[in-house]
């Protein structure tokens, strides 16, 4: 039931799934970009979940981590932990699975399937011209920082799911499928190469991940809460709300970048080709301790005390 | 813990773990080869299994898929699910884990680490001379089939462990590593590329595996019971357990391949060099009906009846 799944004219699968490996064609104009992600019920999904939503996801986060380096799907393999056959959730997790691989020309090419608790782990693949991979090390003081999208859907989505806060029936029909089903920004990921410095995906919230760069390139950052993008429903929320969620709330699968000023222009024609807003949320800073830091600045251009930045720091807890 | 191992100095591993995907270098004369395998507590491993053996056996499995394609290895992910943080449990899985990926050059380049049942899916690169990949879709009829070192130990350590029969605890101490710490046929796969005409590597067991040749490269088998290469203790056991392991036990993660008969030096040759017997076991047949099917032939010279194959078939059970 999971071998199907269409690949483009010029596929660099040479073998799928039916021997003791799959084999890809390498080219020596390229790198192949590798990345893991295991789910597991209970832990990154509720056991009630729709299994075609899980099915969308599961891939989706792992595409989400290809684009974060600019690289273009080659295919995945599946391995899948299934307590019990059960051919109508097996079928709906194809769907899900097989309607993102065709949407991002990404094919299964190899998998294990076996008895056990649920779990889905999936490797994905792709191609990147040499040596033009966006890494998270280029950043550099100075450099404006970006985001796409919006932030802080996914989050919402789960609070009204949890019954923290209660959003009307339509309303939540309207963002839910940032959480369940989240968009890649493959795309994207490939019109940002050679324009950006640095980048990554943000899959547990803008600060905490938005550290894994400062981190590695060296540098401290200051970012504008009032300029965080938003959809009009998290909008709607106390400024308390929209700057956690924001800020914090994980699975939004959108980018965040680093890039010299004078590719202002370049970014604002790629979000209109794209049709996806970009939008500027900060600056690259010179590091001052030994360890980065993120300097917030509230919407009435004061900088949040180290109290007020720990606190929403905090509130990131990913089904904790 | 888990980010240590090392690389060779030619290697093509050009970012490892820390970002959103690993990178390897590719080259235009190369093929990657890539399998993906699961275990799961329970299933294919005892809960109270050594984490040393565990680990090693993790990747075992996966370098064993590429040994018989023919691939050289390049790396491997990780993704682990672990109920707690138990740092004794996880030091002792990483030195098994890593004492064979230093063995066979192949480092960890990306993975992930959840809370969840325990579960361990690992999916290891190799890279093959273009257009020489070992498949298993190219066995012809009057080819040899081969195997290579003995059958039917690590079946049978699974029998003592289970009390199925006694063993002496100085035997079953010789035999157990082929169970626990199964070796990858890495060197003798790099070996066969260009004298087989297909190969696999038998983890569910001999004829279970070899039916997948058959029915990939649409031929029948004759197989000779009495060839069967097993070790002095297998031996010491009735001839209907000696078949049965050696036929159908699972675990041992030989190569089973095919080559033309004019072959026969070479492989003798390489068994010699490798010091690693591989012993002819049969041929390959025109295949006589829709489906592939294995004649087996006693020790006596006489044909198995279908009853006592199937008999001997249904032994199978992999922790059943």
């Amino acid at each position: 039931m999971l071998a199907r799944g269409k690949s483009d004219a010029g596929s660099r699968v040479l073998l799928g799934i039916g021997d003791d490996c799959a084999l890809l064609k390498e080219t020596s104009g390229e790198e192949l970009a590798i990345t893991s992600d295991m789910l597991v019920e209970g832990r990154h999904f509720f056991k009630d979940v729709d299994p075609r939503s899980l099915g969308y996801k599961a891939l989706a986060v792992n595409l989400s981590d290809l684009a974060a380096m600019g690289a273009k799907p080659l295919g995945f393999t599946l391995a899948l932990a299934l307590p019990h056959a059960d051919g109508h959730w097996l079928e709906a997790f194809s769907q899900g699975l097989f309607e993102i691989a065709n949407q991002y020309t990404c094919p299964l090419i190899g998998g294990d399937t076996t008895a056990g608790p649920l779990t889905i782990s999936i490797t994905a693949f792709g191609s990147i011209p040499k040596e033009k991979a966006i890494r998270r090390s280029g950043a550099k003081v100075q450099d404006d920082i970006w985001v796409s999208g919006t932030l802080g859907d996914a989050r919402l989505t789960l609070a009204a799911l949890r019954h923290e806060l209660t959003i009307s029936a339509p309303d939540l029909q309207s963002i839910q499928m940032r959480m369940h089903q989240p968009e890649p920004r493959i795309t994207l990921g490939q019109s940002l190469l050679g324009v950006t410095s640095a980048a990554l995906d943000i899959s547990d919230g803008l600060l905490g991940d938005l550290m894994h760069i400062l981190e590695q390139s060296h540098v401290d950052a200051e970012i504008l809460l009032g300029k965080l993008p938003k959809s009009g429903l998290l909008l709607q929320q106390s400024e308390a709300i929209q700057n956690q969620f924001a800020a914090c709330g994980g699975d939004d699968y959108e980018l965040c970048f680093t890039a010299k000023q004078e590719q202002r222009d370049r970014l604002n024609q790629i979000s209109q080709e794209l049709s996806l807003p970009l939008t500027r949320i900060g600056t690259i800073k010179a590091m001052r301790n030994s360890k980065p830091s993120i300097d917030l600045i509230d919407s009435t251009g004061q900088l949040l005390n180290k109290d007020a930045t720990a606190s929403l720091l905090r509130s990131f807890d990913h089904f904790a």
